[in-house]
């Protein structure tokens, strides 16, 4: 059984990192259902924010260039709105071991003061908080469930952590109604691809595509569940769209485990292009959690969503979009 | 069996939070074992730093008046220490359901602040972080032990646990030689008792000394395990003192579960004090976790540390302090 998406049809919708790359692509989503869509996003230098990622919705989706820690601006920016997305966040996973500060003051101040704001001007808004499955760290077993215990080994992932307490906290303390989910590794098209330190997956599609050789760390046997970044949109439209989904912390995983030689070998029968194996630096491998996919049976129970598109397909359209668009994103 | 306090003779230590209630206490403990001691607390107005603390000490304690968010304090502070205690913090409860910036600046921030200065300056020190166990939240099953969900319920306990979680996170990334412990409730001489939000049995004590009535929330019946301000410096030194605590997360609480009747009922019998029922506020009704008490088996079997105070002979100790010095804290 495969529940359909909720209808977003006259619905006012926030949301934070807009332009970045989830973000943008649920925005699309979004408007595309019939969403009034505001889009908030700092436009930071060298984070993912793209103005690009919104074109295909040019003059359909209202974008502020204002930043989640401005008390002010996200007072204007949650007025109004029925429903809350909030993606925007310091996604790069290595910064904090030179610099932890950006993690804190963005993750963990900044989404405290979008719930301020919703709790002081807009307490009725539905939210729903992407984090990350980071925020378990490493699995004792797989697949690691909602209610595994959560040892986040990086500042990145502790600040996801607490951000993601905080929005839950909001909920059983001032009522706003909120859903936090826990995303596994998302690829596709609109990410950040000017350097290696986003996702993997589409990093992995750059060299592809440059005609570099594939890096696969350590002996490429580490699993992970891949989701393509279209399934993962239908995830958080669920979440937003349930009530089933109210309070609760749901991981959105591929569902499937998948070596990154997996993922190397794939592309490489795509594009052409040669892997190989390569060593972790000594800090990366302190914040490697080694394997880890995502049980996905409390998201499926609950709302009735599954991933739909298989990694070669997922892939496929990747490489498809950065093949075109490749100017706005190299 | 019960275990020999560590020697901290020739130890060059630094208590941040050193002129507060625990940090106080530790401080003298420390000084008296023959420990170098600098203590650094901002002095906060309102918080519980308090020179007259330091008074058994006086001269032979070096006092810093300096904010664990300043970078270049903090690499000052740290410099030649052989260990460090990291005990300041905003510790109001509920402060943050009117501001929760100050939990996320000061208790976060800080922490990570205090954290790069050892990982720049002085990354061999040995650290001793205390928390809460309200990064625990509310209990499935009491005792609570070491491996239990985290599920804080307030800001501070949030921003206690992403605290804990970046010292950890130091330690196993960085290399710092890092213990974190989660405090039961602690009460006894040199805390805050201006107003009631620091720690309950503290203000009960103040309230019976006042000859005013004892509230009692709920039915009276809420089980805690209540812990005498030195049997907790015990503890403390003992985690500092021990390479069987390094990198444990350890709970040290009381062992005895007691309710908060229990409490007033011995401080009537000791002061002559009434007591009375009263209700919650719906708010702290929101944070109240319900019974909960810690299971410090953990701690009793690597470092041999238990409790020695009984709650009536603590109460006595702590009504004989404030008697004398009430005036210094008042």
């Amino acid at each position: 059984m495969t529940a359909s998406i909720p209808s977003f049809s006259g619905a006012r919708a926030l949301v934070t990192g807009g332009a970045g790359f989830i973000g943008s692509n649920l925005a699309i989503a979004l408007a595309e259902r019939g969403a009034t869509v505001r889009v908030v996003d700092a436009m930071l230098p060298g984070y993912g924010g793209n103005l690009f990622n919104l074109e295909p919705m040019s003059g359909r989706v209202d974008v502020d260039v204002a930043d989640i820690r401005d008390p002010e601006a996200m007072s204007r920016a949650v007025r109004d709105r029925d429903v809350v997305f909030h993606l925007a966040g310091q996604m790069d996973h290595v910064l904090s071991l030179t610099d932890p500060f950006p993690d804190i003051d963005i993750n963990i101040k900044g989404t405290t003061v979008l719930m301020e704001a919703l709790k002081r001007h807009n307490p009725a808004a539905r939210v729903v908080y992407t984090g990350t499955r980071g925020e378990y760290g490493s699995a004792d077993s797989v697949p690691v469930a909602e209610d595994a215990p959560t040892n986040p080994r990086g500042l990145h992932e502790i600040s996801n952590l607490a951000a993601a307490k905080i929005v839950e906290m909001y909920g059983h303390v001032h009522g706003i109604k909120a859903t936090t989910l826990r995303l596994s590794n998302i690829y596709g098209p609109r990410a950040q691809m000017r350097h290696s330190r986003y996702g993997v997956v589409n990093w992995f599609v750059r060299l592809a595509l440059d005609g570099s050789v594939i890096p696969v760390f350590g002996d490429g046997t580490i699993l992970r569940d891949f989701l393509y970044v279209d399934d993962c949109v239908e995830a958080i439209l669920f979440a937003a769209g349930s009530d089933a989904a109210l309070g609760e912390v749901l991981n959105v995983g591929g569902g499937e485990p998948t070596t990154f030689r997996k993922v190397a070998e794939t592309l490489s029968s795509l594009t052409r292009a040669r892997w190989e194996f390569a060593p972790f630096s000594a800090e990366r491998k302190a914040q490697e959690p080694g394997d880890f996919y995502s049980d996905i049976s409390k998201i499926r129970r609950l709302l009735g969503w599954s991933p739909r598109t298989p990694l070669r397909e997922g892939l496929e359209k990747t490489i498809a979009f950065y093949r075109i668009h490749n100017a706005h994103y190299w």
